[in-house]
């Protein structure tokens, strides 16, 4: 049986068919309209899962169930999105919509967060973990915990906000309202910002050029700079290292689990980004006389981990 | 069947002779002799448990398990501590010991602080709750996690070491030899150190004439200064809620646990500690429209928690 897998995102549905051992065997992609009321949206979400059913060369019929990454608050216990950024969700029933259009296959939500940290446990940098971690690195710092097999989220199913955990008291602004969160540092949209702020300040940088004059400055520049030998460039990648790593020995301290896996754009940086990290935390975690520590790697799974988490839904109690 | 509960700390061995209802129906104590070698002070312990059973009115022979909270590194798993702070464990296999000394009664281990919150999940605080945080607020900052009525350590069991999140990047020096803890700004050391400074900068602050010219400043010095209308008093202990309530915030946005209690001396103070730390977190977190919010509280057994937690250790799997 095939289990379908549906990622929405701001920018697109991303849908896979995958197999019983977390396979994509079929994909398809459509558009997100965000302008759309939430039941056309959810028509374009069925639309989607059928041209992945497709390419995989199967029927829906052949599909056991789906299961859906959403951003925003989700209830997987209720299959409702109370409310999402960005997108037309205000308490949508939207596991019951598609299950509506799909023929009566069952459905499940997850908050995309935990359904990538779920996939990566399933498939990726996770499997055999009895506890895992796993932070995504991109317009914000995305978190999920997965527990013996299991994902958490608290008595409310909202926890795991990683990405707010306050890392330096009265710091910079939040997008959540407060302040010194570890997203504020250790976005790629804060990377960015940090390579905006130390280019105003040295005019003589290289990454002035790398970045179209300062028209193109995202998570990577930084990282082109330092490669290109620019010491502007590599003092703002150290400092956000420390910032990295600060938050990560604090989520080495807290739950110790075996594996944090690190995803979004910035890890294709691979070893650049990880052996530092590495370094930093084992210098600085509570219990450095332990012979078992926190494995820290790269996600596995790019964007697939929440397509993956996602169809493997149907696997949690 | 009674079931013996040993909260070993730096100045005293207490047991607890408990009941299958987590009431301590026997008392012992003998002071700790920091000095001993391991083998002796595992002795006292033994003699302080045949102290609670007599108590009780009971015999060795009706005690069905003894459980044992003790500082430093501890491994459930094998009964070993491998290194605690004051006091002469480096690998002690404690619970063999004990079990040696104590006519072959079953021994676990479990680290204090784990210890408390466990017992305060049984008895106290927690009962009933799915997710439960208790920070213990002393000369550190303790922290234990029980979830669905599992301790949570991580995959070394060295986890839940809550006072070690950095709360203030590059802040205040820690114990742990890492700075800006959440430890370091909310430890009943850490208030009595804000006092202190405040009080410097103050000669005219009724602090000096309540804490005896500075020489008994301790966790409660700035709350009695507040409540005697003195103005630093009040700003110190303002300062102080803004820190406490800084950690809790981000322990609100990892976890999302059904309730967070406090313990240690300073939660004394009750409400006057309670209600304007509920207000400043509820204003912080990350999930301020959740009808569910984690309800923050007291600890409420007190010095008993880590008796009551240590005893109740036979329930775990």
């Amino acid at each position: 049986m095939l289990h379908i897998g549906v990622d929405l995102g701001g920018t697109n549905i991303a849908v896979g068919a995958v197999d019983e051992n977390n396979r994509i065997v079929g994909r398809g992609r459509l558009k997100t309209d965000p302008t759309l009321p939430a039941e056309a949206l959810a028509e374009d979400m069925a639309k989607a899962v059928k041209l992945a059913v497709e390419d995989a060369g199967a029927a829906l019929i052949d599909a056991a169930d789906i299961g859906v990454a959403a951003p925003g608050s989700v209830d997987p216990a209720t299959g409702i999105v109370s409310y999402a950024n960005n997108l037309p969700f205000r308490n949508t029933p939207l596991a019951a919509l598609l299950t509506g259009l799909l023929g009566g296959l069952p459905c499940r939500l997850e908050n995309d967060a935990n359904a990538a940290a779920y996939g990566e446990s399933l498939a990726g940098a996770g499997p055999g973990a009895e506890s895992f971690v796993m932070i995504t690195l991109g317009t914000g710092v995305g978190g999920g915990v997965v527990l013996n097999g299991q994902i958490y989220g608290g008595f409310n199913h909202a926890g795991a906000e990683l990405g707010h955990m306050i890392m330096v008291k009265d710091g910079e602004a939040c997008t959540c309202g407060n302040r010194g969160c570890f997203e504020a540092y250790a976005s790629a949209t804060a990377l960015a910002r940090q390579t905006r702020a130390a280019m105003e300040q040295h005019p003589e940088s290289q990454l002035w050029r790398l970045s179209d004059g300062g028209r193109r400055v995202n998570g990577r520049t930084a990282f082109d700079g330092m490669r290109a030998g620019d010491e502007t460039a590599k003092a703002v990648v150290e400092a956000y290292l420390d910032y990295l790593a600060c938050g990560l020995t604090s989520l080495v301290n807290i739950f110790q689990p075996n594996c944090i896996a690190i995803g979004g754009g910035i890890c294709n940086e691979g070893e650049t980004l990880l052996a530092p990290l590495r370094e930093r935390v084992r210098a600085a975690d509570y219990n450095k006389l332990l012979p078992q520590r926190t494995r820290l790697c790269a996600a596995a799974l790019g964007n697939d981990a929440g397509i993956i988490g996602a169809a493997g839904l149907y696997r949690l109690p």
